[in-house]
């Protein structure tokens, strides 16, 4: 009942970001978010792919889900083995940093070259559906288990629970009730009183463009503010609690998210809020341990320079463009996965997910 | 020698930021930048507390000085006792953080009650000048003084010396050579091997905008990066030194500077990058120790809302822009001062200021 409810609060249809209906598959372009709401139909492996490259559609969770229907969509167009590995090798070299795609475009693979030609097909869409249906229920469990930090909060203080939130690990990064965002949004269910300090989040700004869109749909109230600010926030006691997402959170605890992430970490973790990441379990790479090997994608120096076709720096100024940072799981409070909050920590980690080889 | 050399490479005439003969007063108007060079007069007390509050012109030691020479428009104009209570009521309440708007204008306000009225427009325009002078001085010292810590970066490895910045502590936010760049500015001279990662700087995009700019006027080799990203390059070891400038510093150590600057210090910290703030002493609060109780400025939340027009955030949304933050002194490995580098404590600046009563 209680999912009843939040699914028409927290999924009315313009907030769905992925929709496959009979092999019909849309997206939310969000690119054009917050102005416009525009649904685009991937049609091929080709649309999908350039839907997760451009970043009509990002996030972790619902790259790998993107790139779940576009093995459906090879398939469905050409069900060959050499159609097989090349959907695989085209999807896998959309975007570097998250873990959720590679997991996924393996495992379709996987499951596909053991299938006749004939059904896979079939088979990958009913595997996609899966995944979507999965990340939905992974992240409205990482709400159950986030609500109690936020509850807590809510009883010792006057006044809403004051969260910081960095980029979008919302529901437009998911399949649905996002990841960062599920501890927000049943916390709305729950009437407890709560503000979110949206990080803009430069050079994209999926804070300013993304969160803001979804939370003031779903009625957060909400604050953006630029990147630079949530240190002075923390030090005034205008936080009580953040949390972010992952594109990847390494087996050692390191999580890996947008780039500026470790800075509020170590903001939060200077004043002692406490500093949590939402992490699905698809999003932990087992077997990543050296934070300084995470694949760090550099995009376009365009994105900084540029912002809505205006020019911010003078011409010919050169710009970089790092997408990711790896914060240490020094500075990270807990994990919270579906299966509940574990220290960041190998053993935190192994001792909620123990069916994993080590 | 030196000095002309600099001169000459380092304030050819488009970087003067602020010119006053024979009583015309005339500023670069820096929200035109990088794009249109606009020199703008100011004929009146009005036209200087309105190019301070608009950001015409900006950085706390050239405020200090386009407020001193509107003290002298506004004798010009009517040097009466009420005029000057006038002037000085319109100045200091243009921005509230930095330091030396106030020290500047209530030094100008004993001088000139002390003066007949009938000369206290030249007395005001002499002040007004012998300020910029001492003002490129104090900043020419500060060069000297931290140019040996780049000089010594050099010695020790292989390729340029990476000094991190952010916002713009150059030439545009004094009467010439800049604080935070002066040591960049004398490396430079030397031709010590430089490059300058650049903070943006959002909301107003400073270090995009400007620091930039005067970087490559200057021909110091630069790239501009998001606020988000400095931490990242410290973890990877592609930042020796940071360097930023301030709007006050406390006679505790602490630096109140742009928004933003407390978060580099930490991950500075967190990574052992030298961070060091260049502070001439007229920025220094002698009077000031809570870190708590410096007047944060907070602007029009549309400077988060827009850029050049373009709207980031949703109809409705709202923002916040506070503009400054406090970096504790815990973090700040030294401040470099016109009169050499001191540890950021108190007994640090008062060994280098003994004059000053505590």
């Amino acid at each position: 009942m209680r999912v009843d409810v939040i699914s028409k609060r927290m999924l009315p249809s313009d907030l769905e970001p992925i929709t496959a209906v009979d092999g019909a598959v849309r997206v939310l372009d969000q690119t054009r978010l917050p102005h416009e709401v525009v649904r685009v139909s991937l049609e091929s492996l080709f649309d999908a792919a350039e839907a997760i490259r451009a970043m009509q559609v990002r996030g972790a969770p619902l790259i790998g889900v993107t790139a779940a229907y576009g093995m459906a969509l090879a398939m469905q167009s050409v069900p060959s083995d050499e159609s097989l590995a090349a959907a695989t090798a085209t999807l896998l070299a959309t975007r570097p940093t998250g873990v959720n795609l590679h997991r996924v475009v393996m495992r379709l693979r996987g499951v596909l070259a053991d299938a006749a030609p004939a059904d896979r097909a079939v088979q990958a869409f009913a595997e996609a559906d899966r995944l979507r249906d999965q990340d939905i229920s992974t992240n409205r469990a990482i709400g159950d288990h986030g609500l109690p930090l936020l509850r807590q909060i809510a009883s010792s203080k006057d006044g809403p629970v004051q969260v910081l939130t960095h980029c979008n690990a919302g529901i437009l990064a998911t399949a649905g009730y996002g990841t960062a965002t599920a501890p927000m949004y049943r916390a709305l269910e729950e009437g407890l009183p709560l503000h979110v300090w949206v990080d803009e989040t430069r050079p994209r700004n999926q804070g300013a463009s993304l969160t803001a869109w979804e939370l003031g749909k779903a009625g957060i109230p909400h604050t953006v503010i630029v990147d630079n600010a949530g240190g002075h926030l923390m030090q005034r006691g205008l936080v009580d609690l953040c949390i972010v997402g992952t594109d990847r959170t390494l087996v050692s605890g390191d999580v890996c998210n947008k780039i500026g992430t470790y800075l509020k970490a170590l903001a939060a973790h200077d004043n002692g809020v406490p500093f949590y990441a939402a992490v699905p379990g698809l999003s932990i790479d087992w077997e990543a341990t050296d934070p300084n090997a995470v694949p760090i994608e550099e995009r376009d120096g365009d994105e900084v320079a540029e912002i809505a076709g205006v020019r911010l720096v003078p011409d010919g100024t050169p710009t970089a463009n790092y997408g990711f940072d790896v914060t240490p799981a020094r500075l990270v409070t807990g994990l919270i996965t579906e299966r509940g909050i574990c220290a960041a920590s190998e053993d935190g980690l192994r001792g909620l997910y123990p069916e994993v080889e080590p």
